[in-house]
This record gives structure tokens, sequence and C-alpha cells, in this order.
């Protein structure tokens, strides 16, 4: 365990310059669903043929939003098909008002953009309980429509921001036997994070092509290692939504399977523009200032290293303790002792970046009190445990907590 | 659901007269383990043949002290006994040393108070992964059994306080056929309570007399209402210890059955103590302004209400708009849909207080905002949540989550 290298970081601020994706469009408008003045609604029309996997939040109380976008995934993909997302209401328990509200978002985009209604996918996203002024959206579709572009992805991030303080984009393109594909991807946060399958809000595109079944397999297979193993609160939301869609626009022959060559650069590719965004929701934690990335290794089995990991991720004291500059190695002591992942007190090992804390039971002799007290100061720390009972491993990544966070969430509907 | 009154509460501050214990003595002293200008230290003794029962935290990182009282408990409890507490370093996740000072502890106290080193029981609290100056404590060992009082409950509570603001203390007295028995306790809180077969350090005491098996098994069901349905933070100790003993020094009869009118007598005394000690912990959590009940009914089964109500108690969104006086009744959805509990959303009922907020799916029809703010106002505050899908119920508390608590916790270990 000498080398630990914190994951390379998508930089905190500036939007990416995004490719544009052909077959892929974007509009936004400010429809004044909770505050005007800012774009709250974007949507993105797809070209006839699009391939669309998503993941969904696995909350009993997920949205209505959510219900539709999960009875529709698998179904017909020959025709076009498109996203709406709206910003400032999350139409989430409002009862029957809330299907109400996603059919007239539905049947008026189908009717827009003359395509089916089969095919039109729906997110809300902010405030839960309040019932969605669907009017004020389907107001403003014509316009939209008709101010579709293929560069807009940047505007697109902004209208799905709630708390976040920037807008989370990330891209990948490479080279597929002579013929690029591209992938690019917004996604929003930053709280009520620790998604469960998903984040809150992310939609992914590229010119891939690849059918509805494949691209399923790898959205669910990169999620495990990128959305999910992010928090900023522990606090699962109702809308969590993450979808990809592959257009099939770029010259490069479909990609049938994951174990191929091209399945496999691809993969990657979609896993680095993924994980990317996650971690673009943490820099951007509600309240955050630190970027926390912890590592466990020497675990039972893999559910009990990610166990050990979030436990860590989780706690109130670990995160006051990063947000107070404070090697608090005796917290990440609990938090691994809470967990329920099977661990030895005299066994567990604890680094802060490459400085050893703690081993055989102690704080370890070569440990400088002061070299930790610098490190702490960095904006992105790692937290590495070795449990030393197995061989398992898992990192996951998580922010610090600090009264920004109280004052954002106490007076949040207001 | 007509009538949930909040349970009776303990005042939050002001120590209660408790009275003395026949058999149980008590000694505090400045020991200066962390701060001086304070007691630090207390000794409980404690009378030949006292049962003693324990409950200690089932965390995999626990301290020294609490694996040495594990072991103790169920011995031979013919001889004379002792409790020795100190505050301001836990003694947790400091390798052999932390066995040596408790053996240090251990065997001074049975030298000063001429009793068997197994019966001997410390526990520590402060600060995890530090040395515990055991000397600074075995050094005043001899002045504080020249001292022991039978009239010092209050000062014990006092001395084994952390970050508390108030010391916490509970008693009961009743007549069993024709004779006093009496119960009093103290405890402490307030951060890394989430506590999981135990409160961070509790010790009650009786005069009643009963043999140690019946005594634990009193005990370990008592918990399972009490301490374990509190939360602050949901981190649970390292160090989570209850003690109780039973000094059998009163008059009345040996009680032998749980299930006899002198066993169920007993054991609602006890639960009651051990309520109010819970209560005053969660009063007075860190950063706390206002005391939480969370209640829940209609679940599928006991385990499925406790998840449901521990979800919505431990929810940092849930908590900060309680900080906030914000009836954000998303939130608890959020929160229950999240628990992992069976749960339907057009099945849940949501009540703040007697305020019927959300029903079949959405807000309620009667639901006045005005009328949710105002009782938002109040300190004391009931949220009612009915699952609609069983009959089993639970309820927990906790405490709003404040500014005062990242204060205190990102600068704890200067």
């Amino acid at each position: 365990m000498a080398e630990i290298p914190i994951s390379p970081l998508a930089p905190a601020a500036g939007f990416p310059t995004l490719p544009a994706i052909n077959g892929v469009q974007f509009a936004t408008v400010g429809a004044a669903v909770k505050h005007a003045g800012r774009h709250d609604v974007m949507l993105a029309s797809l070209a006839a043929g699009t391939s669309i996997a998503g993941v969904f939040t696995k909350s009993a109380t997920r949205s209505a939003a959510v219900l539709d976008c999960q009875s529709k995934i698998g179904g017909d993909d020959s025709g076009a098909a498109a996203f709406l997302v709206n910003s400032g209401n999350a139409n989430a328990f409002t009862g029957s008002h809330g299907q109400d509200a996603v059919n007239a978002l539905v049947t008026n985009v189908a009717s827009v953009l003359d395509i089916a209604p089969s095919r039109v996918f729906t997110a809300s996203t902010g405030v839960i309980g309040e019932p969605l002024p669907h009017e004020k959206i389907t107001g403003k579709l014509k316009d939209m429509a008709a101010g579709l572009s293929g560069d807009a992805a940047s505007d697109a991030a902004r209208a799905i921001m709630t708390t976040d303080t920037f807008p989370k984009g990330s891209s990948a393109t490479f080279d597929l036997h002579g013929e690029t594909v591209n992938i690019i991807g917004v996604a929003k946060g930053s709280g009520m994070i620790a998604p469960d399958m998903a984040t809150m809000l992310s939609f992914v595109f590229t010119d891939a092509k690849i059918a509805t079944p494949l691209l399923q397999e790898m959205l669910s297979k990169a999620v495990r290692s990128t959305f999910n193993c992010i928090t900023v609160d522990s606090d699962t939301s109702t809308s969590d939504t993450l979808m990809l869609a592959a257009t099939g626009t770029s010259n490069a022959a479909e990609i049938t399977d994951i174990g191929s060559s091209a399945g496999s650069e691809f993969f990657q590719a979609l896993h680095a523009v993924m994980l990317d965004l996650a971690h673009l929701v943490v820099r951007d934690g509600e309240g955050a200032s630190k970027f926390l990335e912890i590592r466990v290794s020497g675990a039972k089995d893999d559910a009990d290293a990610h166990r050990a990991a979030m436990a860590v991720a989780n706690s109130p004291l670990v995160k006051t303790a990063i947000a107070g500059e404070d090697a608090n190695w005796g917290r990440v002591v609990m938090a691994v002792g809470k967990s329920g992942a099977h661990a030895d007190r005299d066994k567990l090992s604890i680094w802060f970046g490459d400085i050893l804390v703690a081993e055989n039971g102690w704080v370890s002799p070569e440990y400088s009190e002061s070299a930790a007290q610098t490190y702490m100061k960095d904006d992105e720390l790692l937290i590495a445990i070795d449990l030393g009972v197995g061989s398992s491993n898992a990192v996951v990544w998580t922010c610090d907590l600090t009264h920004g966070y109280i004052s954002i969430n106490a007076d949040y509907r207001s």
C-alpha cells in the first residue's frame, strides 16, 4: 500500500467544451417553475433509432417521472425520442397530480416534436410535495423545439441545476477502427445525494451504435463504481435518474459485445465520463469545501469494503473533522467500527494521504501531527484504510460537512 | 391515529434530587485527564453482593475498557464492587497501552478499596486514539476512597460529561409489598450518539435484590426501547457502556421473575429511568435546539418500523429542515423512501404534531402551511408517519442538526 494516488479529478468549475453529437440537440428556456430569471427547463431531441438506457433511484417513494421512465425503457426504439427535464420542482409525492403532470408534459412534447409519447422521457428535480405547474412548461415547448441546437449542452447543464454552484459536464472522444466516437454527459447535484443506482439527474449521450440491451448492461455496470460510490449527505433522492442515449450516428461499426476490443474501449470511455460527472457532483456538494476520496483495502469481501468506505464517507463526525482540517483519525476508527464490516481493531491501518497515521491498533510511531495538519489544509484529501482481514477493495468519494450545508438546508423551501 | 401525545419529558436542565441508595457511594475528583479545573473522574463503590448487568457497544473497534467489562459481567458477584469512570480520554484505539491502562486502573481501585480486580469495572469517554494518562487518575484514588458519599450522584453525573451542557440524572421510587425500592441513574452524551446496545455512558443503581442473570435480562430488554431508540448523529461510539448495579440493600423481597407483579413493577420503573436518561442525552445532543419524537405506525413488521423511524431521525436533510423550522415533509417522504422499509407512496400519511400534512400520496386537503409554521417553532416536535401497509409500530427520538453541531465537531480535538 505504498502508492495511493488520488484519482485524477475534473476541474472544479468552468464548463468544458463538449463536442456536438450528431443526432442530439438541446434547447433550454426560463419557465419560472419556481423562480423567474433563470433557464429551468431543458429539452434534448434524439434522432430516430437512438438506443436509450436508464438507471433510477431504488427509493420506495420514487417520483411519477421515474416510474414513467422505468416503464418506457426497453420499448420499441425505432423512432426519434426526447428528454424533457425541469428544475425547481421534483413532482414527487404529488399524488395523482404527479402522473397527470407527467402525462401532460409527455403528450405535449410528443405533439410538438411529432414523436411517439412512449419515446418521451421526463425528469424533475427540486422541492418535493408541491404540484408541478406543468402548463408553465408546456406553454414554452414550441419555442424550445424551434430553438434546438447541437451546441447547447452547456445551457442544458445549467438549466437542470438546483443548489448546484456550477454546471457539470464531461466528454470523451476516441477512435474506433478509424472512426471517431463521442460521449458527452451532464449532471446536477448537490444535496440529497447518496445515489442508489443513479445520481439525482444525469444525462449522457453518444453517437456510438449500440442496441438497447447492451447499452443498458454497460450503463448498469458503470454506475456501480461511479455514481453509486458517491455520497454528499447519505440522503437518497426520490428522483435519481441517469439516462444514456446512443444515436448510432457515428460512422463506427455497431458495438455488439462488451468483451470485444470496441466494447471495452467504449465502456472505459463511458466509465470515465460518468466518474467525472460523479466527482463533479461531490465537488459541488452542498456547502462542500473539500473533496474526499476514501479507499478501503484488505476487506473480507467487496460488500464489506464498500460498507466500511461508505460508513466513513457518511459519518457526520468524520466530515466535520475534515471541515475543521483536523486529522481526527479516531473518528475514522469509530466509523469503521460501526459499519458492520468485519474488522479487527489491531489489524487496522489508516493513512491520511501518504501519511501512515495508525497501525497495529494505535497511532503509528512515524506519525507526525504537524505533517498531518499541513496535509489537512489541502482541498483534495485521501483517507486510506486497510482492514487487514482480506483482499477486497473499494473506493468512494464524498465532501466535508460545513456550516454551508446547514445554511443551505435549514432554509431550502423559501 | 387521532391521539399521538409526545412522551412526557424530563426537564431540560437542572439536576433532579436523587435518593441515596444504600450500598452505593460516589466520589469525584479533578485529575486533569484532558483539561484542568473540572472534576473528570468518578468512582462508585458498591456493597458486597451487588448484582451487576451491562450492555455495550457492538462496534468492531470497541475500547479496551469495554472489552474488559464484557469479560467480567456474569462472574462471581459475592464481593463488593466498583465503577471507575473518566472523561476527557476514551482510551480507545490505543493499542496494547489501552489494556495496560485498564489494568493499572483496575489494580489500583481493587487495592485502595480492598476488593477483587474482577469486580472493578472501568469506562472512559473523550478523544479516541490518545494514550490515557492513567497515573493522573491512580494518584487520586486514595483521596477518592476517603471521600465516598451516598449523596454525590449529581457530582458523578457532572464528572462524566464531555460536550454535554448539563448533567443527566433520573430516578424512580416505588413500593414493593410495603417496602421501598429505589432506582437512580446518570448518563452522558452528547455526540457520537447512535447507540447500538447502550449509550455513550450510563450507570444505573438500585437497592432491589435481583440476581445477575435476571438483572441482565431486564437491562437488555429495557435498552431496546430506550437507549437503542435514540440518535444524535448516527455515529456509534467505540465506548458505549450502560451498567446496572443492584445492591439488594432494600428490605423488599428478592425479585425472581420478570413476569411476577414485583418483576413487572421493577421493570417498568427501570424502563422509565432509562427512557428519561436517553431523552436527556438527545435533548443535549451536540448543537441541538429542538427535541424530536418520530413515531412510525402501520409498518410491515417491527424491524421495518424501526428502520423507517431511524432513517427519518438520521436524515441530515430532515434534521436541518427542523433546525430551520421548515415543515418540509417532502424530506420525510424521501427518508422513508430510502430506508429500505416496505412502503407505498400512495398509502403514506404524515403528521407534524396533530396536523395531518400528507395522505394518499400527496398533501392533505386540510393542510395549512401557516398552522404548520407555527407548530415548527415549538422546542419539542412530533413527526408521525403511518406507512399504511401493516400494523407494527416504533418510536425513536432525535434532535435537529444545527450550526452548533458543526462548530463543536470541526474543532473537537483542540
